[in-house]
């Protein structure tokens, strides 16, 4: 019990956040009404707007408020090539790492039998047909290094076999700055399977 | 640059809040507008409604949206007893606590002439006029224990001495659960003045 109930609904209500608890919650409420109003009303407002008009995109499922992000909108990305991530955050990841051009297509997860994620849910249909028009060069699989994010790149592999002529998956192996000594051996297995000749 | 400018820009606003960068930010974006929308919408609502109506609680300036605080409300709290504080948060962790059953007085900070916050800032005025209708037997100072809360419970002090028979300060030493080993001199200092007595 804070100090008013508004307060306290308001407090409550932060904690939808990941990794805010009461505590932090807390602060947060105290922080907006004491010093920041403002940015606080601002923050209430584009929360309101995004929750209303943010769908997703129809050409490749990520999040976006228009019919088409501006990556499937863009006609300087590179047909020829198309990324297949677990997550809108990944497109950020690989967006910010720089390096690809290419298009995108969001599964919003990976196969999940015991949560009832399957083919359906990942769109894998609309992907497939994606790729029929876009008959893209390469598919890129970025799903996460994980046991599902594997099992659902093998599956989505074996998916698009006919229709893509190269499927690559991203490669798996030590971090850069990783030191051998501090990484697991799954990744150095993967490390070693993977190496490449330089010279 | 995120996926869609109101995406980016609902990232930048959750930056508001207080130990929330770009990282935090996006992942409570996306965490919102993936998977719990139903909390978000009630989270725009509630800090839209609480920056629209939140207000100051007339008798001890905490912050609150009805014209009197749950505290100065309730005729079960105690008027022999006002304990003043640096902010809000002070008074939840004091209720918290529990075992105070007093009243309160808010200041929201601390005297500090560098950043042009004097008596007037404190609404010491308002505490003085407060404290001659309540007619308390004790004022209890809780400011925080610092230079600057040191200073301000100081002045406060002086300029209640007239009013009050009893002016305390909260007590100075080793917390529950501390080591001495591990403890600041200036604590021990402390702790060793306000040693008390046990047999």
């Amino acid at each position: 019990m804070g100090i008013s109930p508004l307060i306290d609904r308001l407090i409550e209500a932060f904690q939808v956040l990941p990794g805010v608890g009461p505590k932090g919650a807390q602060r947060m409420t105290l922080q907006l009404l004491q010093h920041n109003r403002a940015g606080g009303g601002v923050l209430a407002a584009t929360l309101a707007e995004a929750i209303e008009t943010v769908g997703h995109c129809q050409a490749c499922r990520t999040l976006c408020e228009q019919p088409l992000c501006r990556y499937c909108e863009s006609p300087e990305r590179d047909d020829s090539q198309v990324c297949i991530v677990e997550s809108p955050a990944d497109i950020i990841a690989i967006e910010q790492a720089g390096g690809f051009r290419g298009r995108y297509f969001v599964l919003h997860g990976h196969l999940s039998p015991i949560d009832r994620i399957g083919p359906e849910e990942l769109g894998l249909e609309e992907l497939l047909s994606r790729v029929r028009k876009l008959q893209p060069a390469e598919v890129i699989l970025a799903t996460n290094a994980t046991v599902e994010g594997e099992a659902t790149a093998h599956y989505i592999g074996e998916l698009l076999k006919d229709d893509v002529s190269t499927i690559t998956r991203i490669a798996h192996g030590v971090p850069l700055g990783g030191e051998l000594e501090y990484i697991d051996g799954g990744t150095i297995v993967h490390a070693l399977q993977g190496r490449r000749s330089i010279n």
